[in-house]
């Protein structure tokens, strides 16, 4: 039987692994702070002290012409460093790179549902206490007991940050959608799915939201968080952080006895 | 027809464009962190850790001497730099610099109304959840039913971080109204105006309120946020976080049963 | 008349002026973090992240052998400079060091007086709105009715992180005080004063409330904030820590229909 | 009478005091981050930011191979430094180094508790107010008088999180326990035990709780905290961390009148 090298060996076609190594480490080497391998690990720092990544929770995902970057599964997301992110190819679905001693996110099927459904170009999914609790006031119909799935907000700012048709993009935007953002008088809904006992299983459900709602640029998850998406990082980050500013707010106007609509 | 850099030429006035850039960048370039580009970058950075700048809502303006700074729209305020920065002559209300691939913010004309009107030499614009919480507290009567319109609150010792008569200045206090911080046993009056589709449409009533509440040096918008001047950009920064404090407590008195009055 | 420079002159006893600001500067000037003039700045900022100094609000004054050194009124806290520190000779009363742009806070007598009155080493004063709360809800009478000038809480192990008499030192526990911190299974009682229009006006009943209750180590000022002294800088800034933890709590036990005694 | 440099060499069996300062310092110190030592400081940072160890509360313990690293007493968490930290040996119980003016932490039977009963890698100790009012809620019979010693809490994605068997190590599930995280679907039950007078005395009950629930890997103290143990560094905190979040959470649930369960 082959030895570990050997197979290794084989399996890259005869090419040394090293050099194979050194190749792809070449694909989240950057000194750019922008480059996809860089900008997850400073957003994530960002995140986890936002809340949204508490215990290794939650994920990003950016794709980047051909190429998917990915966090990992289970790794501090206040430490990762870019020899932690995996990267795919976009047309094969293949990993160019794979860090050995780490699993892809169970959230990797979301967020390549968001970049086929929706054209996006990245993908941010927490675990925001926030969006939890906005689920749970929904779940009780203690805002609105004839609509359980859907978080709906009206009448305040801070939704005209948020944009319709989910990417924003031209192209998104040829099934006759509206362009640009939600307006100040507009109703902003978010859907509502179940949780299921494996995140990978919630890839279904949410492909089936996003053709649903096709102006939404997010799905929150029940007793769970948030999934949002952007045309680019810069969307996909601030529309989070808007949706986030919102769910905060829409629990402390139900605390207030506020309706949110 | 003329060539992009013919024209860029020509309306110029036939002096060289590179040249012309170079100036502009002088209008924003120094090592000093007082310069106002660089002032409203830090600030910028602070702000956003107070939730007062979440996904690129608010805004921040200096006026300093001839030339007014405004941070651009739709940035990520963590992120700004100088280069981001637009600058205006007060004289003639052109820009002297303006970053091509940006919009001016739409709080420009709400800015030059409080440098206008009441001779601020700084502007600040929150979308604090705290200031837009106590709209909502106001707007549905929950502490004075019979007014809907002002913040109110009185007998808490940071009122007195607050300054009689907008910016405190001399010459603004030429009207009558008395000069200095309120007092611990004044009542601090906020008004509140109605918030718009368009940011730009609440110019006319902030103007309005301005000149209705002389002693104010802030106006709240309902479910929008807060806009705090100064006479410079320290009083309008401090105002800022005193009344920020206020809102909150306000909001947590509330919760608790207590009167603000 | 004597001339501005000849006055100063005259006024340091015929020295010259420039030999004396230097040597002004030597109180302030160290490259020791542990300094107090570069303490007292470490932990301003270290408090505006708190909340505690919100708006220019609230101070800090250290003790140190026979001077005294205090942060100065109006001064953004996180922007603190040794250079903007007051030097008093704690023998005379009189200033060593007076930065000439700037005003003494007016906590100062009351620092002064844990300094008389407790041997204190150290003094903190805090505008935090978990103490501005708790004195709302006592004064309401929501807690206990019968009790409204004092706050009490037991059986919280935070408690624990209070000390009996004051500073803890031997020389105060001479009046017959237990020494050490209170215990789990003890009630600690921190009085609740009324508030001033002016800050110093609190001096006298801030002295009586030191002997009246010889075990506290802070004082509540009613709608205002805390008080919190210690033998040194550390304890007094780690029982400010304990205490603003132990409000936050009662507020939020409030909040949940729980009693603090 | 022998000198105190005489004392010390004779207490060291004739040994070279000098030389045995070195050979203890050289336990704490690395230049590797992950050094235990190191590893500690850096985390007190963190925690304090998260709250955690206000007012020198708290604590924290790493297992490394053969010895015991402990932070100590009393000691203002954000500031420590290596040269703070006790160093035990595993096999003789018996300090290897003990910095001479601190005192040893008064968590560490418990922290020997959770290496001794369950094989753990690295035991937390927080003062969180989350952890505070759960078992105040629970203590109140708020969300089950039935069970007022249990916080059970289940179908929040968070609890996945958490390990079931203490620190999920082969070794440990050798009595029959499953291995792995909680599902979704699973309901985690955290212990609560009385508070006693003096930390110390939580021993008994700590060792006892952590026979009666084997699948638990935190046990919380009434009114006082929670203790978090993992199979290393890595899962004590990430499994810190989701209880904190999953302690908020069930807090804001109750004010908003949800079950947890």
């Amino acid at each position: 039987m082959a030895s570990e090298a050997e197979r290794n060996t084989i399996s890259n076609g005869g090419r040394d692994e090293h050099a194979l190594a050194n190749e792809n480490d070449a694909l989240i080497t950057s000194t750019d702070p922008h480059h996809p391998a860089n900008h997850i690990c400073s957003l994530c720092v960002q995140f986890y002290g936002h809340g949204w990544v508490t215990g290794t929770g939650g994920g990003i995902s950016i794709k980047h012409g051909d190429r998917v970057y990915l966090a990992p599964s289970g790794v501090q997301k206040e430490l990762m460093k870019p020899q932690d992110i995996f990267v795919m190819d976009w047309a094969t679905k293949q990993y160019l790179r794979r860090p050995q001693v780490l699993k892809p996110s169970a959230c990797t099927p979301l967020f390549m549902s968001a970049y086929t459904n929706r054209g996006a170009g990245a993908c941010i999914h927490t675990h925001s206490q926030w969006a939890v609790l906005v689920t749970l006031i929904c779940e009780a119909g203690l805002q609105d007991p004839d609509n359980r799935n859907v978080f709906a907000m009206k009448e305040i700012e801070q939704i005209k940050g948020i944009s319709r048709g989910g990417t924003g993009s031209q192209e998104i935007a040829e099934g006759g959608r509206k362009l640009g953002n939600l307006g100040y008088f507009d109703t902003m809904k978010i859907p509502i799915i179940e949780n299921t006992a494996h995140e990978e299983d919630l890839e279904e459900s949410m492909s089936q939201a996003m053709k649903q709602w096709p102006e939404t640029c997010a799905i929150l998850v029940k007793r769970h968080g948030v999934y949002v998406w952007g045309k680019d990082v810069a969307q996909a980050k601030t529309q989070c952080e808007s949706l986030d500013y919102l769910f905060q707010l829409a629990v402390e106007m139900h605390k207030l006895g506020l309706k949110w609509v």
